[in-house]
């Protein structure tokens, strides 16, 4: 008799479960296919649940006997909720299993470049240090005033971090909230006020940090991203750092992902990581149990924890 | 009419001073002399103040009506104090001007230590990132365990920075201190117990963090020196990098300074900077002007601030 099917989007996937639950699934991996089309109309059938970051309604109209996918994370702004909800597929993420993780990243890129480490350690490296003695002083972190654009659980861990290095922190979200730190009236208040604008806006938020708000951190600020690529304007973003009208980026999230290497050769100031900012021992230990605990309920029955429902 | 001498040791106090005190001072600039005795022979006499961050007993006695010796900066470990003093010579230093400076700098290399920011950002511009997906996760901030050696105000606002961050911190100094952070027995046990060892000694602690230490860390440990490269056995400690025996190394300073670009070479998980941790634009004003109201006081009289008598 063969198992209930699994599928599992791409190699990351079956990496996370590690062994787990392969007695109990067959597993269906979408990027072995040659010709994913043929793949599904053999075994799309016998799919009861997979695991995904992102999944669209054309995959759904796929797999009628789909029953449920687990979100490996926290954002889920590439799966189409809506659909699958209304076909009675139940979506669960892995909730907040890394926002402390996140944040922790935030601030690592947000001093590093603040402190441009890249700079001095090339410095040393260069001979430079006895060539050319220091390179320009920086600002002190408390002479900094950090913007955070949306203050939910990662954004408020940011600020918690940055509060003893005696910076002055505000914030902007479209909804007000009960926070030590004061709410500026928008997003372009918030971005002309700070030195450091960091992005730990929802994913949805497509295009809200677009020229106009790159303009207003300016040539002197910085812009942290650990949010989702699509927040920014990334076009906009790479000419004006060219151009010296940004001061610097630090981007753990791309438009594209992976993001093509070429696309960042000859741009000033940048500090890159590959979307990984949530992606410590720890909490990839916790995403691999919330992920087993729900897809083992495609099979058992009971709760699914952390159901999305938006 | 000549101005009384204030001799400087090197280029970077008369950059320090920025113009002033031009008018009220002859300067003695001992880095340009070809022969420096034969400077001295001429001019010592005339030097009544000077503006150095190392002076040793040698040179005091070529300069027989010097007042003062004005330190910028807070370490006066390489400054003939005793001798100085015993010749009624007043040193005077800046006082507690940067700690806040240094504390930034030191959690900013330990945070692009534990999360490797330089490998991600090559990851990225290399095309790891779409040939080879992630590597290896991090340990979270949380599962760390910090040891600081040192509560000085600098340690003591390294572990205020860290908090946050929830990894537990725990110290050890020659002294008891009332502190919210437990005390180790030993510098040992501190270093056995520590997965990251920040160095935050006194610059007099010559060879604290010997080959014993280092060990002590090991071979997944992290040391981070921002108080005085004496205080580290550097041969070691690059001995241990080399062998694996020692994870990762953030050094803001070193045995000699500036530190040979080719003593670094094939020295792998080392972040360096060239002993730039205190300097930002703000601490390097606010030394400006402890120097130069200290200066005016060799000619004016009145009270030195921060003297130093040990």
């Amino acid at each position: 008799m063969t198992k209930p099917g699994l599928l599992l989007l791409d190699p990351r996937m079956e990496r996370l479960l590690d062994g787990a639950l392969a007695d109990r699934f067959d597993f269906v991996r979408l990027w072995e296919a040659a010709d994913a089309d043929a793949l599904l109309a053999e075994r799309g059938e016998g799919v009861v649940a997979a695991l995904a970051n992102s999944f669209d309604a054309k995959l759904l109209e796929r797999l009628p006997n789909l029953r449920l996918i687990a979100v490996p994370g926290t954002g889920y702004d590439r799966i189409a909720v809506g659909p699958a909800r209304q076909r009675g597929v139940t979506v669960a993420n892995a909730g907040d299993v890394h926002s402390r993780d996140v944040a922790d990243h935030a601030v690592a890129m947000l001093l590093a470049s603040v402190h441009r480490l890249p700079e001095l350690h090339d410095w040393v490296l260069t001979g430079s240090w006895s060539g050319k003695g220091y390179p320009r002083f920086r600002t002190a972190m408390s002479g900094h005033r950090f913007g955070i654009v949306g203050l939910g659980n990662i954004g408020a861990a940011i600020a918690h971090r940055l509060d003893p290095f005696g910076g002055e922190i505000a914030w902007w979200g479209p909804r007000e909230k009960d926070a030590p730190w004061p709410r500026r009236d928008s997003l372009h208040d918030l971005a002309r006020w700070c030195s450091v604008l960091v992005v730990a806006a929802r994913g949805d938020a497509v295009r809200q940090i677009d020229a106009d708000v790159i303009a207003a951190v300016g040539a002197k600020g910085l812009i942290v991203n650990i949010s989702r690529g699509a927040v920014i304007d990334e076009e906009a973003l790479i000419s004006a750092l060219k151009d010296g009208r940004l001061g610097a980026a630090a981007l753990d999230v791309f438009e594209d992902e992976p993001t093509p290497p070429e696309r960042w050769k000859g741009v000033p100031s940048v500090l890159l990581s590959p979307h990984i900012a949530g992606a410590s021992v720890q909490s990839v230990g916790r995403l691999r149990d919330a992920a087993i605990r729900n897809l083992s309920t495609a099979l058992d029955g009971g709760p699914v924890v952390n159901e999305v429902t938006a």
